[in-house]
């Protein structure tokens, strides 16, 4: 099963956007076992969004259109699929319906654009929404198949796994295609450069590689062993991606499972406890673990990044069970007058150290965690903008401080300095259960 | 002229990495006044490849393609360039040479794969490389084009304004086109729907429209009139994109101003101040304007946004003249202690209030802004999951609160809760200065 991506909106051809959702689609298609060979994009304009459907379905089973349901004028995927199906758009009475109990719940009168939103290509199945109000498609055309689904992502990748996916999954049972499944695990990584980690695996990805040319060569293979690659993700750490073709999903899973414990063994051995989580598990729910385990709540002092650290960290389902709370001393004062840092200087270790133990007396919390830096452009107190303090006040230690140097402009050095700070509460917490 | 983009490589499709380089080159095309209808990604495979390259000369007048020229065996664009040229690839002797003499500058031997870094189709012209190894090329295909250019963002980037914008200038004023070029602008709002802007400005679209009619009926003439489209950007807001060609860059802007001042005129009519701003100005930019005209300080009090509308502001440089900090209090004693907010129920107005006098006080602001609610997934002091408090103090007045419904799950009823307070703090800041 060969599945087209076709991305509708003038913004991704004029560059303005990003086309994120056919990343996105590409990544889940690969998961599910589904070949993707062409991704298009085409701009808001009827007549070629039905020669990009055309093109596709002559050299693709099928099609993911997304973008172009909205209510507004220059939103015709209704219509161009309709034009390739050759037959007329009907109005689904259920889903106006539908869309006027929407908007009464919000209590606002439903805009007649939004009547738009029930036009159906005859013949088509609908995905209902559950979001949003732009419902999906799915469109036989032959033996062939369009689905679509709205631009905006999150309404996309909800309709993806619950009404694409499902579908795609019967259509491939149905023509027997013994295709296996791709699967892919991301090892999540804090500490190690790229090129360090590369160094470090250089030894188990050429062992890989031996390995895979005494099978058929084809990465096609159902079966066909790991492979290793990296993704620099910036303020996310760097992750390490390993990745196996099998006949089932328990299959890959075991395969998944004896690599990962292998890269964790290697990378141990080489720069202690870098890796702190995978696929979607992001530091801050590294930091939870490591709290909840330890029984301690944490209170933040945050200047440099302004908040960031504390919005990570409540991302997290649970929070208020360790999370007490953060002051956000931008102003200088405000660091004297409420975290009783002493005056002086604020970009210095003592500063880190201070705003930590004023964190967890203000907040009432068990551990305090502190950032303080030069985000820049100009330096301060001395210290070249990248400059980062953290500190971390915790019962029965004195207050620790370290120092970082972190690339990259304002918004960067702020990103790059959370993930830094959460890590080192990470490693210190877990450091402390284990000793 | 038409210029397709094909990005090569299998990543892509994967979804490994993003596509940016069809985003830079789609923007770049623009603003040289190129249309680009269609851009393509395909793997590395020399079928699917010559198939994308035949599809785009078929509908294009001409195909950037990018990737796929580096030295390993999986780089193929220059024999699928072959293929579709009908013509052998010749080894170029000078090219040999550069490349040898490449490699000795960096003190190494050349591996022999890098000698099919030479190879070019008979009859292209060679875009010599400034920076790596893989030189571009520009392959006629009857009288229609075909650029390849590595797929390195800063190589492609580069090889793009050097060697084929001037040739694609070129090749324009032969063929007399009057390109001109394309611009646009991103009217920035809150508050509206994406339908309700769109009822809002019908009558304004149906004028554009009737006057393109009367033009020559292709969005492709120079200088045909503004056109409107809507971009739901979810916790950025609703946006108002205008695009409009003319003769250059001057003429374009006049365009655009004035098309910009009648959407503002109708949106201000219908709906008041629902403009924030245009292009790259966030609402974060829209409250420093507003604070610094009125000489005002601002410090938060956060408990549902945990930090996120702190972390928002100090993206705006110089905002320490603003703004003085947060006190994130998640855990509800600490509304109570570091804020004086009456003990009982959290999320309700008289809380809002109590934690925005709070922040104003313990900051030592002109003005304290406060955020309660509920993320969910569970109620919360009787209110549901989407209930937002925002509390404004301010000098003068008695502390105000407001509440709103915002949909979506924990992270975005957070991200819309935060752009829904800085847009009140906005409003009311600039409504207290025009009264």
């Amino acid at each position: 099963m060969r599945i087209e991506i076709v991305a509708v909106g003038t913004e991704l051809l004029l560059g303005q956007i990003a086309d994120t959702n056919s990343q996105w689609l590409g990544e889940h298609l690969a998961a599910a076992g589904v070949s993707s060979h062409f991704h298009q994009a085409v701009g808001d304009n009827s007549e070629r969004i039905v020669l990009a459907l055309r093109t596709a379905l002559a050299r693709s089973d099928g099609v993911i259109v997304c973008g172009g349901l909205g209510p507004t004028h220059d939103d015709i995927t209704r219509e161009a699929i309709a034009e390739v199906m050759t037959v007329p758009l009907d109005r689904d009475e259920h889903i106006v319906e539908w869309l006027r109990s929407v908007f009464a719940t919000r209590g606002r009168a439903m805009p007649d654009a939004n009547l738009r939103q029930a036009d159906v290509p005859r013949g088509a199945a609908v995905i209902p929404q559950t979001i949003g109000t732009a419902p999906g498609l799915v469109c036989s055309v032959g033996h062939k198949v369009i689905y679509a689904v709205p631009g905006v992502p999150y309404e996309m990748a909800e309709m993806f796994e619950r009404g694409i996916l499902p579908d795609l999954r019967r259509r491939m049972a149905e023509a027997s295609e013994t295709n296996g499944v791709i699967a892919s695990r991301v090892i999540r990584t804090w500490g190690m450069s790229e090129s360090g980690l590369a160094d470090a695996l250089a030894g188990r990805i050429a062992e890989l590689d031996a390995g895979a040319a005494t099978e058929t060569g084809s990465v096609d293979h159902a079966g066909s062993g790991p492979t290793i690659a990296f993704l620099a993700s910036g303020i996310e750490g760097i992750k390490v991606r390993v990745t196996v073709r099998a006949a089932d999903v328990a299959a890959a899973s075991a395969l998944l499972d004896e690599e990962e414990r292998h890269i964790r063994s290697i990378l141990e051995g080489s720069a202690g406890d870098v890796v702190f989580g995978v696929d979607d598990e992001a530091i801050e729910n590294a930091v939870a673990e490591a709290l909840l385990q330890g029984h301690l709540t944490v209170g933040l002092a945050e200047s440099l990044t302004g908040g960031l650290a504390a919005s990570r960290l409540v991302n997290v389902s649970g929070a208020s069970r360790w999370f007490r709370g953060s002051v956000v001393s931008y102003a200088s004062e405000v660091k004297v007058s409420l975290l009783g840092v002493p005056e002086g200087p604020v970009v210095t270790e003592g500063a880190a150290q201070a705003m930590a133990e004023g964190a967890k007396r203000v907040l009432g919390s068990d551990v305090g965690l502190s950032i303080t830096g030069v985000a820049g452009p100009d330096p301060q107190d001395g210290c070249e903008p990248g400059t980062v303090f953290v500190g971390l006040a915790r019962p029965g230690h004195p207050a620790t401080a370290v120092r970082f140097a972190v690339p990259g402009d304002r918004h960067r050095v702020r990103q790059y300095a959370t993930i830094a700070a959460l890590d080192f509460l990470r490693r210190t917490v877990k450091g402390d259960l284990t000793t």
